[in-house]
């Protein structure tokens, strides 16, 4: 049977199951077509259970060092079966919000696989969607005025290093039934760093093997520099410039693998390997060759209201590649629905997103580096506070870090703020709306920071622009 | 001898150091006297201090609940000695970097009790300060162009309700040796709850006696009522409509004292009485009777820019009332000296300062509450948002609480930002730069909130100002 709707969305990911609320709000007629689960890699396989863990993580550390605070405490273990538990709890929890969401906004959600049709009877364009439902039952055909694809991505891994035995990506990690004695991280990019963290403070062994000349590159580079810093000094083994060599792979009862560091061949050993270089898109099977819709370096090519080469069909998130994260996705599912409903909506400016690393520190930036800066020609100034002189840092129990401002010296606008110490990914969000709204360091500088917050740190770091900071 | 200054700062807490420092960056030549110790109540008697018996409550609370985290931990207990010397650690290494921070600026501190003379041979004007220097050597005359009062406040006590023996302020609360087992806290206001936030947290059986018909009635009522809830539910035993009756007063094992509450007398047994019922300003024995300056209801008369009647004699922080917070002795402090430098700053503007409960949970608002709102004449719009609804929360193990934000309809202004919440304190500054930039709701709500974070239940609350929250 075919049913008419104004949007089919392929994916119920962040960037779908979001585009779908705010359809619903638009008053669109709106299917959802997921083959998996309503939540797709955030909620399932991401940032939901990845932060669970890292949360368990972090209690744990907290009880095993809880004496410096005056807490006594005896035979602090892990049971990870339990911490398992509560991350599936809180997954389920979420992923139960997310289908109460789809019926209170009267979504139609197809269980299956869906695939876009040529021109065909059902319609003049391509865009008819045929759902191969999960329960077997004849294919559904949805007739939509537009579609969005919000397909996601699959962890990328590198040729030859297959997953399987003791070879896992965050994928498998996430399901692990106990935590390893050692691990080699493959990537020392936002995933693996987080990985990281969490093993450690569970008493894991961690190596991370990181291609470029710093860990975590697509940050500023003092934020690199902390990181790498804070990493070893709670010692996890941190080698860059290291070129990993899949065909050296060898598994028994852990696995060794050989890398190439600074010219020279070297072995690694450990009981596990997770590999974390990237997201691949999902691209394949959803009949983008019926289509004009053009793929590019394994993403789908849109213009900035998201459109495709057919241009009532949308892609959102992972699969048009960016950054790839979740609020990315949604944001621009939004934005999607907004321009399908005509609401006219202003282009996503990517410099105002905020982008948020969850080891312990925690890192968070939004807009460009200071070497991006300088690259771009701005002629910079740098305003630097560190968490050391937060008083509530140092009741927190974690003053290590500091907040880095970067501004155009003649312009005076900021061009990117860097934070790492505690709780920063929860404090970005206050650079992100000073991006948004253009204010100045000298703005966020007279903005009255209430004392103790660790949010100080801001306020101080945008004095210091101008030389102003009062405890620096 | 007699010196002659810029400027002196009667008093070196938050308000007059950060003066001097500001003082030194402008060039001025500047002294400080200070009869106690640098960095005033805030470091020695109030927020740090209270902030670093809140975290060990916090460590301690965690520690007990591990096991939902699958961190298994046995025989959790506190020994409130080592809670006591992390907390005085902390506030000597603070303390340091006040002194070290008075050296940098180059600026002189005289240890002693500063008096403001009258006209004399000195000066024809009044404002020559006497010091009585705590060292007993002869009095210290300095000639100052300009004088900041920053003298302070202390707890103020209830007539009749003597403090001694098991009858406490903060003050003495701060250096307790044991934990009570139980404790009556005469005042239901933002110390009173912190108090009864973190003795509830290491064990104490608390009461809570409130004048008023709700906790913390500065705050909007929802908040009051959600930290009413919540406070309930952890065992604190909140009597509100309670007028407490000094006179019942009976002190032996513990104590016990009487409130009428709803017309009834009540009597109320514990082992301490804390009692926190405001704070009064030090105006005593500083010299003002030599002085034109005026004192009403207890505090010095000050105009915008903080001038006294004598106009060359400024006062900010406790002693002139008001909010009597740190960051707005801070902030009063910049502005006078950048008032005596000819910097010509705008005033402050009270509404734009961020006031924060350290509790558990914490609270944290900015701007005008609904019902000030409504009785200003607004038509107002409320976005209200849970936590409930945020993976962050969930993951962190609190998801009690909500953003409350309060808009004018027809304006579409920000009139107030009212949160509850895990980490709340540490967020609330997003809002307060949204105050001070004059940012509507749609531009919180269309900045990117990074996923997961607690930050976006701020974004969530302004899209549902006007109906548009995604996950609502």
């Amino acid at each position: 049977m075919a049913q008419e709707y104004d949007l089919v969305i392929l994916g119920g990911g962040t960037g779908g199951y979001v585009a779908a609320i705010r359809a619903s709000q638009a008053g669109l007629k709106t299917a959802l077509v997921e083959k998996g689960n309503l939540g797709g890699t955030c909620l399932h396989k991401g940032c939901i259970p990845s932060k669970a863990l890292l949360r368990s993580a972090e209690v744990f550390a907290t009880a095993k060092k809880s004496e410096e605070f005056g807490v006594i405490t005896k035979d602090v273990s892990v049971n990870f079966a339990k911490v398992q538990e509560r991350k599936s709890k809180i997954v389920d929890q979420l992923h139960k919000g997310v289908q109460h969401l789809m019926k209170q906004g009267k979504i139609d959600v197809y269980e299956g696989l869906g695939r876009i049709l040529g021109p065909s009877i059902f319609s003049p364009t391509a865009g008819t969607i045929s759902v191969e439902l999960n329960s077997g039952e004849e294919n559904e055909m949805l007739i939509p005025k537009n579609v969005i694809i919000a397909t996601g991505s699959r962890p990328r891994t590198l040729p030859g290093l297959e997953i399987g035995g003791n070879v896992m990506t965050s994928d498998e990690a996430l399901s692990m039934e106990e935590i390893p004695k050692s691990i080699i991280i493959v990537g020392g990019g936002v995933i693996g760093i987080e990985w990281a963290s969490m093993l450690s403070d569970f008493g894991a062994d961690v190596t991370v093997l990181e291609f470029a000349d710093r860990i975590i590159p697509t940050e500023d580079k003092d934020i690199s520099k902390e990181m790498q810093r804070l990493m070893k000094k709670r010692g996890v083994n941190i080698v860059t410039n290291a070129k990993v060599l899949p065909e050296t792979l060898a598994q028994g009862e852990g696995v060794t693998i050989s890398a190439e560091v600074k010219g020279k061949q070297k072995e690694f050993k450990a009981e596990k390997i997770l590999v974390s270089v990237g997201r691949q898109a999902n691209t394949e099977g959803i009949g983008l060759e019926n289509t004009d819709i053009q793929v590019e370096k394994g993403h789908i090519v849109v213009n900035e209201n998201l459109q495709t080469k057919e241009s009532h069909i949308y892609a959102i998130g992972d699969v048009i590649g960016g950054l790839q994260l979740a609020h990315v996705a949604s944001h621009e599912g939004i934005h999607a629905v907004e321009h399908i409903s005509n609401e006219n909506p202003s282009p996503i400016d990517y410099d105002l997103v905020s982008k948020c690393i969850y080891s312990s520190p925690e890192a968070a930036s939004v807009g460009i580096t200071e070497d991006q800066a300088k690259e771009q020609g701005h002629k910079v100034k740098i305003g630097k506070f560190s968490f050391r002189a937060i008083g509530k840092a140092l009741v927190f129990g974690e003053s290590d870090g500091f907040v880095k401002i970067v501004a155009d010296e003649e312009t005076d606008d900021i061009l990117g703020v860097h934070m790492i110490g505690p709780h920063v990914t929860d404090m970005i969000s206050e650079a992100g709306l000073a991006k948004v709204l253009d204010a100045t360091p000298w703005e966020i500088g007279h903005t009255i920071h209430p004392h103790p917050t660790l949010s100080e740190a801001i306020g101080e770091a945008a004095l210091a622009v101008d030389g102003k900071a009062i405890h620096g």
